[in-house]
C-alpha cells in the first residue's frame, strides 16, 4: 500500500495573500470582516476575524467559501433560485445548516479549475462581495 | 506559562438583576417567559424559565441572546433583511440552527462595548421585546 | 437603547503574530500544523492550515483552543483525569464533541486574565504542545 | 380538543431556592460553579454560572441534571458501570454527547417521584457532588 501526503490546492501562502488583499479592501471601505479561505475540497485553509467583525460571521464566512466549492459558483448565484418562488427553494435547509445563498463567496480559479474559494461576511452583501472579489483577485 | 482565570464580562449579580427585572415585567403583563443572559462571548451566564413558559423557548431565548452578540444588534434588526425578499434571506439557515431573526434579543452595552445580551421568548414578539428591554434597562 | 460594538480581547494583530510564531516553530521542527487562535469567549479569531497539515486537525486545533478557554487550563492538564480510570472519565463525551483532552491547547494570559487561547494539531502531542507554546510566547 | 398549559414540576421558585443554596455552598468552599436545574422532563428550568466558573461547564452542568432525569439516578451511580471494563461501557457515546457519567448530578425527589434534577460542574467531582447535595437539600 503506497503512502502519500495530502494534495494541496490553495497553498498557505496563497491563503495568506488572499486574506491580506481582502482585509486591505475591507479597511479601505471601513468595514471589518470575517474572511475565510477553503481549498478545493471545501476544507478550511485560513481564517481571519478582523477587529470589530461579527462573531456570527465566523461560520457564515467559512460556509460561504464552502458553498462556492460545493456548488461550483458564486454564492450570490444561488440567491434567486432559492427564494420562496424559485425552483430550488429549500436548498439551504437541506444541507445541515452549511449553505449560504447570498453574495460574498467566490471560487478561486486557475487554468479553468476551482482550486479553492473565499468567503466574506459582516458587511452588507455588496460590501461582502466587493471584499471577496478583492481577495479572489489576489489569487 | 502563566496561568489565569476566565475574563468575566456580565457578572452573576448583573445577570440575576437583569433576569429579575425582566421577570417582573413579564409578571406585570401576565406572560410567563424564558429569559436568558449571555456574556460578551455569547456563552450562557444565567437562565430562568418562568412557570408556564415554553419548553421550546429554552433554546430560542438562549439563541436570541447569542444572536445579539453574534451580529452586534438587536435580533429584531435582522428581521426585514432576512425575509424571503430580503438581501440576506437564508442567513438563519447558514449557521447550524443558532440564529434567531425576530425580536426579543438585545445587547447589553456599557461604555460603547457589548458586554453581554438578553434573550426572551414565549410571548408575542412585541411582548418578548418589551420584557427584554425591561431586562436590558436593569444593566 | 444604546448601541455598542463587540468587545475585542485577542486582537487580529495578536492572532497573526501568535500564528506566525507557531508556524515558524512548526517549520523549524519540520512538522506542518493546523493552528487556531480563539478569543476570551472561545470564538475563532484566526486559523491557518500549513501546507501538509491534516484536514482532520482543522476542528481539533479549533477545539483545543476552545477547550483551553472552556476549562481555564491547558488541554494536556485534562488528560490524566479523563482517562478510563480517572475521576472525570467521560468528560469529552459530555459536551457535544467539542472537547480535546490531550496536549496542544494553551490559554493566552494577560494580567492574570485568560484573553484567548491557541490550539495546535497534526503532529505528535509533544510537537503540538511545543508549537503551541511557541505561539503563546508571542502573546 | 381541550387546550392546556404545560405541566410544571419543579417551579421557578424551587429552582431559584435550589440554585441559591448550591451557590451558597460553592461560595463557602471557595469554588465557583455552574449550577443547572431541570424539570421532570429533563428540560432546563434555571441556570447560573457563578463568576469564575467554567464556560465548558455550562453544558456539563445542564447535562448532569439531564442525565439524572434520564436514568433516574445520581450521575455518580453511572461511573463504575460505564468504565471500559463495565457492562454498559460506551453508554455515554450513545446519546449524542448529552450524558455525564461522573458525580455532580442528583434527582430532586418528592413523595417518591423524581420532579427534577440539579447538575453542578467546575470543581472536583467531590466538590461538584457536595454542592449538588446542598442544592438538592433545599428542595
Amino acid at each position: 500500500m503506497a503512502t502519500g501526503t495530502v494534495l494541496e490546492t490553495v497553498s498557505a501562502d496563497d491563503a495568506r495573500r488572499i486574506i491580506d488583499a481582502a482585509a486591505a479592501k475591507a479597511a479601505e471601505i471601513g468595514q471589518p470582516m470575517d474572511i475565510a479561505v477553503v481549498d478545493a475540497g471545501g476544507n478550511l485553509k485560513a481564517h481571519l476575524r478582523m477587529d470589530g467583525a461579527n462573531i456570527g460571521s465566523i461560520p457564515i464566512s467559512i460556509n460561504k467559501a464552502y458553498t462556492a466549492i460545493a456548488f461550483q459558483c458564486q454564492t450570490g448565484d444561488l440567491q434567486k433560485n432559492t427564494r420562496p418562488d424559485g425552483p430550488i427553494y429549500g436548498l439551504n435547509d437541506a444541507h445541515g445548516g452549511r449553505l449560504v445563498v447570498f453574495p460574498g463567496g467566490i471560487p478561486l480559479v486557475r487554468d479553468g479549475k476551482i482550486m479553492g474559494a473565499i468567503g466574506v461576511s459582516t458587511g452588507t452583501i455588496e460590501q461582502d462581495q466587493e471584499v471577496a472579489e478583492a481577495g479572489a483577485s489576489a489569487y
